[in-house]
């Protein structure tokens, strides 16, 4: 097997190639602040802008990779350190990753900026519990108050805010498209080469 | 929350941005066959076309995502299950995603056609045992073979060769080039839009 390549292609060659940085934008918050809806309409406003970028959420991993998991503490945390090593290959391979999770503790996305490095950008997407729970887009709050789910993030389990987030972004105070555009700034910005 | 966007950006739309389709060549074979020479060598060769391309191999998932799995039979269909997830999400995303693992059951493997869909391309990485053992690049065999490894394929525990594979490559019979030059031609087809 004579001229085997032992070495993958780094991830700064291919932002050489495609012109710009990839990342991770680590979103969390609790259930119903936006963060799949912003996820989501960044990543159009990003891709508009010729860039590479993926959204990760409940919807494309709760069924596939962590279809196995439930939602104890344990199956959290490792539904976590899944979506981070996850979101860790994807940077790496060149793509602006967004991910859109809960992710409660604080332990568990201080272990995603140790895995993701410098890459890592944890963005707070804000909105007080009586906000999100008098929006309850999916009517889980309203479950949870009723005892019918257990472990529901700000009724029945904590939520950790983070200390020193990268960005904030409170959707109780800001309308979504001011929301949407603080995050396309420091989208920008972030991933610049 | 006005305006929110309810969907992804579909494969599609990153399929007409790029110019080529993406995907996933599952390279399965024993260890020593050349599966991750030949999937660094092809991504080396389809990145300078200008196409998105990445390796998952044991090197990038083994420590990480999968860092918690053995080898028992369990936890290798546990590892090959992950692996169909992670490259289907990959492929979703955009990238041709070239898998390198051992891969020896055919059930899992028919499970990662199943999930995949039209964009699995099954790759028969050959070569005879005798001459993968002969090879030995990792030292592995002769482990396997003073019994210091147990569960290993080809020796200790069974390889499923692929009934219909979309493309076998015979690195017992043809060179590294002449490998590397029949992957880049059904890559080039496959992916192209």
């Amino acid at each position: 097997m004579a001229h085997a390549q032992t070495h993958q292609i780094d991830r700064e060659a291919r932002w050489c190639r495609q012109g710009h940085k990839s990342g991770v934008l680590w979103f969390t918050g609790l259930s119903g602040a936006g963060k799949s809806s912003l996820a989501i309409g960044l990543e159009r406003i990003l891709f508009d802008q010729d860039m590479r970028v993926f959204v990760l959420d409940g919807d494309n991993l709760r069924h596939g990779l962590n279809g196995d998991l439930g939602f104890s503490d344990a199956d959290r945390q490792e539904n976590i350190r899944r979506v981070t090593e996850v979101a860790e290959g994807f940077s790496g391979s060149g793509t602006i990753v967004i991910t859109a999770f809960i992710s409660p503790f604080r332990i568990d996305r201080d272990n995603a900026r140790r895995v993701i490095g410098e890459q890592f950008h944890e963005v707070f997407i804000d909105a007080g519990l009586e906000i999100c729970e008098a929006r309850d887009p999916k009517g889980l709050y309203a479950k949870a108050r009723a005892g019918e789910i257990s472990n529901f993030t700000g009724i029945s389990s904590p939520y950790e805010a983070p200390l020193n987030p990268e960005l904030e972004v409170d959707t109780g105070t800001e309308d979504f498209d001011t929301c949407l555009e603080r995050l396309r700034k420091y989208a920008i910005s972030a991933f610049h080469l």
